[in-house]
């Protein structure tokens, strides 16, 4: 058989959701930012599915995306079936959308399946998927894991996760100790000498049955609404999905399960979770600015400019982020991404 | 008589031409500046034809312009006539169009000029036609007369002629005492204080005769290239209009007559000569940010944002200047707007 070498007993998860704020204006409701195409000729979510083709037969790819994003991701990946698009019937986080896909997977309990993002940049390949098989036997084992990436920098926009590095679990891995909230940079320059924290990835490797135990056990409401016998007996609606609370699986289940389980991961990661991510993967010019497209630039450095289409010119200014897509313009401090999603808030005043 | 009340002995020269740079990239050299509506519904080239139309009539309207512009005058100046087109066969600084129109002209040798370029803001149109009539009695007396703008700004970005106050001319004009160049900011304050410094408008009117005897005396070379009687026995073509030195009359003339007439202005004026200039015309939203066209803004002041369409976001900025039009996008520090020609010669390395 021509998948004798892909593991049918790992299902993946992509998640496929995202309101499309952080990468305004390329990115947009209708194209949210795993639909760009900012790093390669593909877009993210086709990189993802690419990037453990090899490992995970396609029939055991799901993607977990909102009704309005189908016919796009039908674009992107080339003769998906319906059967693996798990639809939410509205974003709600990362708690519920899980759920859903472990309440599409009940009936391979020992299954186990690795819940991945569909927009962060990994490479290399074969050294995530090695990572991913050592996730996999730790997971085997009844462990909730998810990869820590060990910090380059002290970075203040990321969860940390400390491991317990007296309890080590088989080759690589930690018992976790803690989950931290985003640090200040006199704690994160602390958690980046100390060794023991890593940066929450917000990729999880579990059995299907470890996961609902987690959600009964930690989250009631979600197991109840989704997963328990009363809630299989119908199929979720937009009404009952509504009333799960938007939860993330770090806050519903991750920081209070006992059986998490840290592997640090050996692949590069960045979430590029702003504009200002770009820097970290893109060529400055010799004029020390980033771009996508044609720029000019006068006496202006340290800015990323993104105009696919078009021209951007910069003149006597330095740090910023200037954006142009089709007929709209953001011009943003370049330390000040974050607040994107405020910025658009008043769009509708 | 439908034109009883206008002066068929004052022509109008409007000058149209210009490389479009100063308002990249809403102007360009398909659409200088002058083509712009950005102040009113209507381009400045229309308004200023409209100012003048009750006193001068449409037959004495001159418009001096490359042949590139003439199908856009066409279209704003409805029912123009060819023989009222002076077309110069390239864009030479202000000497060589002005003697372009002065030989047109040299028909009627004690017919008054008025020189006017087709892109400044002038208000009330009372008050400049007033003006005006006063401007051509001194003119009429053999002065080559230049409007001074009283100083309301230590501006270091403009020219200054200073009057002769011993020497005053007919009500309110003065013998010219001396040119001088854009100063620095201590002796602008110092010009703005004293009261005999105002700044050069660029606008002139004269005598036909005036002016050509001018340029026979002061500037030999365009003389001898448009207006001597060799000259005048052939048209002038591409090749020696391209020999003659682009000059602008200031240089030319006006620096170095002895006849030249300052008459104070009444009128409001404003030759936009950059982005920055915007503030002072438009209003301010609430957010202190000025605007054309639709503008969302987060924690940012000072900036000029137009986009006639589309929609420009701020974020964390201030003093810039923001401008979109079609694919093209300009971010400009406010105070670098009269480095947008540096800027613009590199497009092309």
């Amino acid at each position: 058989m021509t998948t004798s070498s892909k593991n049918s007993n790992i299902h993946a998860v992509l998640l496929v959701g995202g309101k499309g704020e952080r990468f305004w204006p390329l990115s947009t409701p209708e194209r949210p930012k795993q639909f760009l195409k900012i790093f390669s000729p593909k877009s993210m979510v086709k990189e993802t599915a690419d990037r453990i083709s090899s490992l995970i037969p396609k029939t055991n790819v799901h993607y977990v995306l909102p009704p309005h994003l189908v016919d796009s991701l039908k674009q992107e990946i080339a003769g998906v079936k319906n059967k693996n698009m798990i639809i939410e019937p509205q974003g709600r986080n990362t708690a519920p959308a899980i759920a859903l896909a472990a309440r599409a997977l009940r009936d391979e309990p020992d299954a186990v399946m690795a819940v991945l993002p569909a927009d962060h940049l990994i490479s290399p390949e074969r050294t995530f998927l090695a990572d991913l098989k050592t996730a996999a036997r730790l997971a085997k084992k009844g462990y909730l894991v998810t990869f820590g990436i060990p910090p380059d920098r002290p970075e203040t926009g990321y969860g940390y996760i400390e491991i317990n590095k007296g309890q080590p679990l088989g080759r690589r891995g930690f018992k976790a100790k803690r989950f931290r909230e985003k640090p200040d940079l006199p704690t994160a320059k602390r958690y980046l000498k100390s060794g023991n924290f890593f940066w929450n990835s917000g990729m999880f490797v579990w059995k299907v049955s470890s996961i609902i135990q987690a959600f009964r056990e930690h989250h009631p409401g979600i197991y109840k609404g989704l997963l328990d016998s009363a809630a299989l007996s119908k199929a979720p609606t937009l009404r009952s999905y509504e009333k799960l609370e938007a939860a993330s699986i770090d806050y519903a289940v991750m920081e209070k399960a006992r059986n998490v389980a840290i592997l640090p991961a050996k692949f590069r990661w960045d979430d590029v979770g702003s504009w200002s991510a770009l820097e970290r993967h893109l060529s400055k010019g010799l004029d020390k600015n980033t771009r996508i497209g044609k720029l000019i630039v006068l006496d202006s450095e340290g800015c990323i400019a993104v105009a696919p289409q078009g021209e951007i010119a910069l003149l006597g200014v330095r740090d910023l982020v200037i954006v142009k897509s089709g007929d709209k313009v953001l011009v943003c401090a370049k330390d000040r991404g974050a607040d994107i999603k405020k910025l658009l808030a008043r769009r509708t005043r």
